[in-house]
C-alpha cells in the first residue's frame, strides 16, 4: 500500500545525522525501469530552495531514475553553496546507482536558511543506497524519513484490476498552502504512461487535490510533487482513467496532511457552490479558510457564521450579499445574507466541520480542506526549534 | 485632547441596553457649526452593514450634522429589518437635533447577523442627545461607547499654532485588515474647510494610516472613518498643512489600535524598502504581515528569518530571492538571500520587533504595522460571545 505496491521501485530511509534526534531524515526513491518517464510540479514562490532549482532543471528531460529527500533542513536560502549540496546530492547517488545526475531529482524539508551537512548527506545516500528494497517496511522507512512535525508516515497506492497500480507518499503540516504545501510527495507507478501523459495528469491531479488544501495561507520555499513511471506492469493505461486513478491517490494523501496538519483540533471543508466561475468558488472558499477569526470561531466550536459571511465579501470574486445562504454542519444558518435561525443547533463539537456557502450566482462549485486554528498551532509553531 | 477639542463639536456616551453588561455602548457626535461640511470613508467589503449602505449615502452630500455610534451588534447580514433600524436611529438622531435624517451618519459595530434592539437603539440616541457636552468627560463616554474587545478608549488630538485643531477617536481590535480594520474612527476639525478637499485629505491620510494596520488580514463590514468639519476656529487652513496633520493624527490612533489590539504581546513594524514601487512595498509587507508561520515565530522571540524569506516570496510582487536583505531589532540576518550569521544575536523578547526588508530592487518602501499571533489572540477569538 506504498510507493513499492507498483513494480520496478525500490525505496529506502536512513539516519543520516541531520536531524539532531537520530531519527531517520534520508530516503532514496528508485525506479528500476524499464521505462523512466517523469514529471513533476514546484512551487510557485519566488524564492525557490536549492533542490527545487535542481530538480526543475532534472524535469526538463521527462526522465527521472531516482529521488533523494531529506528532513532535517531546507537546504532554501543558502545560495550557491546550497546549490551545489544538492548537486553533489545528485551525483552521489548516480554514482551509486550507475546513472547520470541529471536522472536525480532532489527534495529537501526543514528549517530554511541553514545549509546542509555536506558530507553527512552524501554519506547517508551512500547508506541509502545500499539499504534499498522493493517491500513495504523500506517503503515506510522512506515516507518516515520525510516527516518533518508531521506525526504520522503518509501513504497510498491503488490497484487497479486491469493490472496497473500507483502509490505514494506525502509529508506535511505546517506552511501549507496556496498551492501546494510544505510537502514533498512522491508518486510511483507501474502503468506503460510516457512524459508527457504523465505531465499532464500530474498537473490536473494536483490542481484539485493538494492546491486545495490550505492550512495557514503560507506557501513554502521547497514544495514538490513528483510522479515516476516505470512501465513494469506492461499495461498502458487510458490516460483518462489514469487521471482519475492519480486524483483520487492525490486527494488521499491532501486528505492525510490535513488530518495530520499543525496543531489541528477539526478537519474543516469549505464548500463553496454557486459560484459564477470555479475559480471564484476556489477564491472564496480559500478566502474564508483562510480566515483567523474562521478558524479560530471553529476550534471554539462556535458557529459564527458572520465571520464566513464577511470573509466571503471580502474575498476577490463575484459576491451577492444578498443571494448568500450559509450551512454548517446541515443547519442552516444564512439564507439571502440574513440570519436563518438555527445558530444554536449547528454542532461542531465534532471533529468534522462541513461549511457549505452557496453563492447563488451560477454553476462554479470547489472545496477547500483547512484546520482550525488552535493554541497547539502558536505553540507547535513558537516553539519550532530555531 | 480628542473629539471636543475643536470648536464646535459635543458628545455623549450612554449605556443603551446593547451590551449584556450594562457598559456604554451608544455614542452621538454632534457638530454644532458654523460649517458642516464631511467626509467618510467605508469598508470595500462586498458584504457591508446596514449602518454602511445607509452613510455611504449621506457622505454623497459632503455634509453631516452628526454621528451615531453603537457598540453591542454590528447589524450586518440583517437585511431590509437591519436597513430600518439604521434609517430610524437617523431620523430619532434628527428630530432631537432639529436636523435632516440624511444629516446624520450611521456606525456600528459587533456580532454580526443579529437585529440590533431597535427601541433600545432609539432610546438611547434620546438619551445621549440629552447627555451631550463640549466637555473631555463626554467625549471621553463617546470613545469608551464604541469599544468592543478593545481594552481602553482611543483619543487623540492636534493643536496647530495658527488656531485650529482636529481631534479623533477610534476602536478596533480585531478583524483588523486589508483596508482598514473592524474600527470605526470619527474625526473632528474646526478648521474651515470644504468637502472635497476634505474628502481628499481624509483618503491621502487613511491610505498610509488605518490603510497599513494589519491584525489579522480580515476585513469588517463595518470599517468606518467620517471626518466633520466645523469651522468654529475662523481658520481657512492650506489643505496640505491639514492633510499633514491629519495623517499625523490618524497614524497616531491606528498605533494606538495596534497596541491594543486582540491578544498582542509584541507591536511589529514591517519595512519594507527597496521594492519596485510602492504598491509592491506594501504587498509584501502585509504579506509578511498576515503569515502565520512569522507572526508565531516573533510570539515565541524567535529570529526566524527563513519564513520571513517565505513570505516575501509568496507575495504578489516584483521580487529577487538573491537581493534580498532582512534585519530584525538591527541585526542583518540575511544578505543577497543567504543567512548572514547574527540569528543568536537578534534579540526579540521585547515588545517592539522592527522587521526590515530590503528588497533591492527600486525606491518603493512602505511600513505595515502589525501585531503577533499569540495564544491570547486565539483564546479571544475562539471565546467571543455568540
Amino acid at each position: 500500500m506504498t510507493l513499492t505496491t507498483p513494480q520496478g521501485f525500490r525505496a529506502a530511509g536512513v539516519a543520516a545525522g541531520l536531524k539532531s534526534t537520530g531519527a531517520l531524515d534520508l530516503a532514496l526513491v528508485v525506479n528500476d525501469g524499464p521505462a523512466h518517464s517523469a514529471a513533476g510540479v514546484f512551487t510557485r514562490n519566488k524564492v525557490k530552495a536549492a533542490p527545487v532549482l535542481w530538480s526543475q532543471q532534472v524535469l526538463t528531460t521527462g526522465r527521472l531514475r531516482a529521488v533523494v529527500l531529506n528532513s532535517g533542513g531546507a537546504n532554501a536560502c543558502t545560495g550557491p553553496e546550497g546549490f551545489q549540496t544538492a548537486h553533489a546530492t545528485a551525483e552521489k547517488a548516480a554514482e551509486a546507482l550507475g546513472c547520470a545526475p541529471l536522472e536525480v531529482a532532489v527534495c529537501s524539508t526543514g528549517l530554511i536558511g541553514k545549509q546542509l551537512p555536506r558530507e553527512a548527506v552524501l554519506a547517508g545516500v551512500e547508506a541509502a543506497a545500499a539499504a534499498l528494497g522493493d517491500d513495504a517496511l523500506s517503503a515506510l522507512a522512506a515516507s518516515t524519513a520525510i516527516m518533518t512535525t508531521d506525526t504520522v508516515a503518509k501513504q497510498s497506492a491503488y490497484t487497479d484490476v486491469t493490472g496497473w497500480s500507483i502509490g505514494g507518499t506525502t509529508k506535511g503540516a505546517g506552511m501549507i498552502a496556496p498551492s501546494m504545501a510544505t510537502m514533498l510527495t512522491v508518486l510511483t507507478t507501474d502503468a506503460v504512461v510516457d512524459a508527457p501523459v504523465l505531465d499532464e495528469a500530474l498537473r490536473a491531479a494536483v490542481r484539485v487535490s493538494f492546491d486545495r488544501l490550505d492550512v495557514d495561507g503560507s506557501m513554502s520555499t521547497n514544495d514538490t510533487v513528483l510522479v515516476l513511471a516505470s512501465g513494469a506492469s506492461g499495461v498502458a493505461v487510458d490516460p483518462s482513467a489514469f487521471t482519475t486513478a492519480l486524483t483520487a491517490l492525490c486527494r488521499d494523501l491532501a486528505q492525510q496532511m490535513q488530518a495530520d496538519a499543525e496543531g489541528v483540533t477539526k478537519r474543516i471543508t469549505v464548500r463553496v457552490t454557486g459560484a459564477a466561475t470555479e475559480d471564484d468558488a476556489v477564491t472564496v472558499a480559500r478566502t474564508i479558510a483562510r480566515d483567523s477569526l474562521v478558524k479560530t470561531a471553529i476550534f471554539g466550536s462556535d458557529a459564527n457564521w458572520g465571520r464566513i459571511a464577511a470573509a466571503a465579501g471580502y474575498a476577490d470574486a463575484a459576491v451577492d450579499p444578498d443571494r448568500l445562504d450559509i450551512v454548517m454542519n446541515g443547519v442552516l444558518l444564512c439564507r439571502g445574507g440574513v440570519a436563518a435561525g438555527g445558530r444554536t443547533d449547528a454542532d461542531l463539537s465534532g471533529k468534522e466541520v462541513l461549511v457549505e456557502v452557496d453563492l447563488g450566482l451560477g454553476a462554479g462549485a470547489a472545496d477547500i480542506l483547512t484546520t482550525d486554528l488552535s493554541h497547539a498551532y502558536v505553540e507547535e509553531n513558537s516553539a519550532y526549534p530555531s
